[in-house]
């Protein structure tokens, strides 16, 4: 049996009745370390919360472990209960799909134990998660690669006055360049985008285009740390935007739409005050 | 305090740790009873299930109730511990934010615990989030009452390419018309709308429009009782779902945009076989 379960996005507390049940009844646990892992460590005492809480030592699995060792994740889980933690949601951001896929071709039981994400928690602004438009993902820009598809979606969704959820690039054991060149594995420290970068790069990108989609007097509402205890949540223009700190990552972004009175109401809690 | 504590979509067990805590800490506990709490118990005995985890008493609070009861719940959670719970995430399919907005203004302090909602459990079937357009709402048409205004969203989402999650009506505690008349209030039984009714619904609706958005060969994924153990995911058209017996509510819908080669793998352990 392959148990995916979800802790959510705050801290240890965060797991589910029943997942914590199915973690504790696994002979292995292990936790994928490619998204993120910040609030529950990636010290090695936030880690040592959640293995006290579960009673289990976890291994920690980089996705060149999934992708290297997935056979044998998924070969112990043929003969015993085995538990993947995922961040979040295990079908939020980032996607298990693979890892579902493959175990069930192997015919095991596969189990999903589901938690809040991204997608759904920043409904807690107000705006309405109904009237959100496609999500879209903006990457770290290089002197060579630009990549801007995400603003004709950006477009669309505020063409017909939707929001629109960024979430905001994670680089976390990219290989060094050397590293590559000389065949040995070291790596980048992780970055994570700001809101503060991803704006500008927003801003730069709109420049292109004749009909812009935004421009920095549209608001927009910035989280950092969403779901944990110390989360920020500012609601502004984006000119207002780029200039607070947000602190210590993950942060996200969401352009508005069209806005309702009640949406209004809300934003106005979170309302920027410089 | 006013807590608003997302109950997550299966049973009592998907409540998280952090909301079973402050649930423990309220002096009064009560349970939003106008969307769905079917897993829960429409019956005394799920309710009663939850009662014996918290170790509380759980007023059920209708929409009725919520509205002309916000103030005195408030008034309470002015001066102790309260805590209202949702099904699901608080800002998942509906929105707390009224009483959010009631509750700041009044200078109290609010915490969300959030949970899964559909709009993430979805992901389990493979479709990946963040390729779903605008999420629509299927209201149960009448003789004299068929808005349709879902229809140019699916439209656009298709357009795109973008699949379509599909919210179907809900109708507890709706007032009969003879009760309306007399002044006197009396109920509908509850309704919960099928996937069946729904495909019908849509298929009719597409009649009328020259260039159809989709047809009865569309696939589309239906979910029943997403997120409990007794959940039933069949991928197919419209016309094979719609001779699905999915059984008890709640029940959604996805229209499917593009697909990708990963996503077709992981609906292929869902396909109809008729």
């Amino acid at each position: 049996m392959l148990y995916i379960i979800g802790l959510g996005l705050g801290d240890e507390r965060d797991i589910t009745m029943r997942g914590l049940e199915a973690v504790k009844s696994c002979e292995k646990v292990y936790m994928e370390a490619y998204t993120s892992l910040l609030s529950f460590g990636l010290d090695s005492h936030g880690l040592s919360n959640l293995e006290k809480l579960y009673g289990k030592s976890i291994t920690l699995a980089d996705r060149e472990m999934v992708e290297e060792k997935a056979h044998h994740i998924l070969e112990e889980a043929r003969h015993s209960h085995v538990a993947f933690l995922v961040v979040g949601d295990p079908f939020g951001a980032t996607t298990h799909t693979d890892l579902v896929v493959r175990a069930k071709k192997m015919g095991i039981h596969v189990q999903i134990v589901h938690n809040a994400s991204v997608l759904n928690a920043i409904g807690i602004c107000g705006l309405q998660l109904y009237r959100y438009g496609q999500t879209v993902s903006i990457p770290f820009f290089t002197d060579s690669w630009r990549p801007d598809s995400f603003y004709e979606k950006i477009h669309s969704n505020r063409t017909m006055g939707l929001h629109t959820l960024c979430l905001l690039d994670i680089r976390v054991k990219e290989p060094t360049l050397e590293s590559l060149a000389r065949g040995r594995k070291t790596y980048e420290p992780p970055r994570y985008m700001t809101i503060n970068t991803a704006i500008e790069q927003l801003l730069e990108v709109v420049q292109e285009h004749q009909q812009p989609a935004y421009t920095e007097d549209t608001q927009c509402v910035g989280f950092a740390r969403l779901g944990s205890d110390d989360q920020t949540i500012v609601a502004g223009t984006m000119r207002q935007l780029q200039m607070v700190d947000f602190g210590a990552p993950l942060h996200c972004l969401v352009i508005t739409g069209n806005t309702h009175p009640l949406e209004e109401e809300m934003l106005e809690f979170y309302r920027c005050r410089t």
